[in-house]
């Protein structure tokens, strides 16, 4: 074997040159837990801050105990913990999507808990909890894996703990492995379940009568877990943001030197738009589409359409035949008249099931646009047929829909294209199309998304050790070295019908349109759409000039004087 | 304004906190450039190596004054210039698909001509050069441009000047703007419109009876131009790649993150394989496809999809549900069977037309599929739906499919599903589609193209001020440090049949079997595809201990100890 094949063949299984570097990189500490050469655990006081939503009344019925003991209160630290626990055993886990960081939160709470605790690993996720699938995290474990992408550590699964059998199942685990402790990564779902779970397991678990604590952790690349200035951002969004905001600035690039395509670029993010929101504030692409702000104004597809084909047609005008249109995964749920058509496909389908299914490929739609009301026909004609067909092809098991694979950003770029042809013939259109999704969720972690994750795993581990349950481990004041604190889960419900039954949910944060990052981008995006001012940030750097820098959206959202975070 | 929107302001157009940061890197040159502090031109020589291809006799027919001229032979640098040309008046373009690094190209050749001569920037590519469309290239200029991505600093475009009326038109430009050379920045094609234009070029152009200089630089993110190691690369592959390289790492890490789907990634390069082949080096997925060996190899389409099903099923017999796979651009192309049935397939619609427009939707597949042999009609049946339509659609001008449209990532995942089922029902298969294409092409060159293009730039502007013509600008022996060399043009052509006629053509490299990097790749790829071996390089680092790798099939073939480059 040469010399360079026997290096080649040591880089595999997670040792690239860059993973083997990454690993050396300090995990800076927030001065809460002390200077960084030894770690403090920290106790928690409740301060001023309470929380409340319209429901917090009937949510303090249901969660009677956990609601007891924190008063819904946002915890502070509060100088070292003269009382820290020993011998306590507790489990981590992921849920849902993954998310760069999850692995520094792991390291986070390794260290934290120290030699007199034990620390296990839950493979995967709740269901891994259901079924009791744990073992011990070493030390040489967590050197593994700090600052590394991804969740493979633990893997994820996305099961929602809900039915009576489930919580059984749970609490079994925790009195056969003798837990005191579950902490779950994950976003507003399993946040919500870790805040169901607190309130099942909070007594009575074991046989002295004490419970088993749980502490959440704030993950989803989509941005949309936040609570203010407590909780800045989730993280995983960091990267994730990156991750896409390099792959458009050099499409950008492209399209500049290539002088002739526009470039329809989807992005991962569900429901709202803070993922293409914070792309566009990285980028400046000519057109970004905000999710939000077509449900606000009731926009129209066709509006969205004419809006982007104006784009296309005034940068022509001026030469400029090329550019970039930003699309939120979510978008069509957002446009009412959208949500109309699709509610009477789905009844339209359902009630004439068997003529549909008689009728031929070419006959198809003919028959269902006979019967949809005028708007809904006009609507549906104007689609492009990919969608059309789309449109017609099969239910989910309660007859709807899945609205999330219909390819918004080749829909639009159909449309646009028609539509530029109808407002001026001469114009040249060619489009490309993209969805970036999964190449974002397991990017190594940013150095602020590392440094976020392993403190927020120090907060979990502190919480857990200050003897705490149903919180949910946040560090805020992101640029100046940053605070551990926790949030009341159950400060955070709110009820909302789901399948015919009232469920507890933790609201979704929307992009408002009145925060500063709106705000900005809405003050630039007519200069960005008359001319090139797009900028490419480049590869997310973790080393030199360019590698401390926070999402553009949070630093604006929190009043930041630079891009600079500092944590530690 | 805050200090953050301020801030921000002053970030679009190209000046990310990254972009400024890379513009301040320094750049290398190679030890016959001198120290770096002060640059010196350098003169060439012939050296022992004389070019051959089979039709050398042909092409120095056609092609005199150049073979006459140069012998074909290679030239060596042979030490500081005494007889440096003044008063030289430059071109450059880029010609064809952007790649990392083209900037780097200018602002090598801008600092080597120095004060006493003066560069133009050609706008855009070729079709700029007909149109006489030049400006003159400021050193402000190229300050702002240095390693930055794209080609947007001059566009590109993909004109080939072949007709006598573009050559004449080229002449005039030449003698509008009384210039002495043209530097073309290009790939296969483009280096051999270079020879064509050097030879058209070599004497007689201006008033004087001389000649306008012809040099071509390497670009091609394809990497399907070299030259042995008179030319281990083309630039803009490093870049290419190792983006590529990234993302599919993040996917992998998210493939045993998620647990539960295949991911199947299509990847540029045109007809090569060497894109996907350093793609798989850099990430070690379960099953990598190289056209090349598919050819050598004669495989089915159905021996193709039958190996990545066996993996699938080997994987989860372990428990491992989830995979990548690799699949490049070009593909469908070399597979026998299905060029085969793509010709028939033109023939049959050319030779049906009327009967076949005159058939319903419903009746066109059986339409067709009776009118095709046995064996076509048995491939053709095997082929998803979607693949079915688009081989029934319009074809081009020619009566030709084109063939580069059908998505061969999202085939191979129905075909595999089909077989997996096939197999073994029980077999749990769910996948995911990605074609990485345009993301790469454009991103801020990595350390090693950014100091290989400013070299290459340099070694351009040296073989003008030298007086050479007809010769594409090198660099060999990248790891230590870096040699400037000239490749005759001429020495490189061959000659193909193309739509009836001889023409000059530089073969394009295509990935050998029995190269070291094809090599090695064969020896591991089992053990990759019966556990997950995979790796993540990370996203490329400009700063920082991962940031000096050259591509791994490029140190594997020159025989290289390491990854390290040095140049300079």
């Amino acid at each position: 074997m040469s010399t360079l094949t026997g290096l080649l063949q040591k880089m595999e299984s997670r040792h690239s040159i860059f993973e083997e570097a990454v690993r050396q990189l300090p995990l800076p500490v927030c001065p809460a837990f002390g200077d960084g050469a030894t770690l403090r655990a920290i106790s928690f006081a409740p301060g001023e801050r309470v929380l409340r939503t319209k429901d917090s009344d009937s949510v303090a019925k249901s969660f009677p105990k956990s609601v007891q003991a924190s008063g819904n209160a946002v915890l502070a630290a509060a100088g070292a913990n003269p009382n820290v626990s020993q011998g306590k055993r507790v489990a981590v886990l992921f849920s849902g999507g993954p998310a760069a960081g999850g692995h520094n939160v792991v390291c986070g709470l390794k260290r934290i808990l120290g030699q007199g605790n034990t620390l296990f690993g839950v493979k995967p996720g709740p269901k891994g909890l259901i079924k009791g699938n744990l073992f011990e995290i070493t030390g040489a474990d967590v050197d593994g894996i700090a600052n590394t992408g991804g969740f493979d550590f633990l893997g994820t699964d996305r099961t929602k703990i809900k039915t009576p059998e489930q919580f059984q199942q749970v609490k079994e685990t925790c009195i056969k492995h003798n837990l005191d402790a579950i902490v779950i990564v994950g976003g507003d779902d399993s946040n919500t379940n870790a805040a169901v779970l607190a309130e099942y397991l909070f007594s009575g678990v074991k046989a002295d009568g004490s419970g088993v604590q749980v502490i959440g952790v704030p993950k989803t690349i989509d941005g949309d877990l936040q609570v203010g200035d407590l909780l800045p951002i989730s993280f995983g969004f960091d990267t994730a943001t990156k991750i896409y905001a390099e792959m458009i600035g050099n499409i950008l690039q492209d399209t500049r030197s290539s002088l002739k395509y526009w470039h329809f670029i989807k992005l991962m993010g569900r429901s709202a738009s803070h993922v293409t929101l914070e792309a566009a504030l990285q980028t400046r692409p000519a057109v970004t589409l905000i999710s939000e702000e077509v449900a606000e104004k009731k926009q129209s597809l066709a509006s969205i359409v004419d809006q982007i084909a104006r784009s296309v047609i005034e940068r022509a005008a001026k030469g400029v035949t090329h550019g970039v249109v930003l699309v939120p995964e979510g978008l069509i749920e957002f446009i009412p008249e959208m949500n109309a058509l699709i509610a009477e496909l789905n009844d339209v389908l359902a009630h004439h099931a068997d003529a549909f299914a008689a009728s031929s490929a070419d006959e198809r739609i003919g028959f269902v646009a006979a019967r949809l009301t005028a708007a809904n026909a006009a609507l549906f004609a104007s689609l492009p047929d990919h969608v059309v067909k789309m449109l017609l092809a099969d239910r989910d098991s309660h007859g709807n829909l899945q609205v999330s694979l219909i390819p918004t950003e080749r829909m639009l770029a159909d449309m646009v294209k028609v539509r530029v042809g109808q407002l001026d013939a001469k114009v040249p259109f060619g489009a490309h199309c993209h969805f970036f999704g999964y190449e974002g969720r397991c990017g190594a972690p940013t150095l602020f998304d590392a440094a976020y994750t392993y403190n927020l795993g120090l907060t979990a581990g502190a919480l857990i050790l200050d003897g705490r349950t149903g919180y949910m481990a946040a560090v805020n004041k992101l640029d100046a070295g940053g605070q551990p604190l926790a949030i009341p889960l159950t400060g955070l419900l709110n009820i909302e019908r789901r399948h015919g039954q009232d469920e507890f949910v933790i609201e979704k944060a929307l992009v408002k349109m009145d925060s500063p990052a709106m705000q900005f981008f809405m003050a630039r995006r007519e200069a960005w759409s008359a001319d090139d001012l797009f900028s490419s940030p480049g590869p997310r750097q973790l080393w030199g000039a360019a590698a401390q820098q926070m999402p553009i959206s949070v630093a604006l959202n929190s009043g930041a004087e630079s891009l600079t975070f500092k944590i530690g």
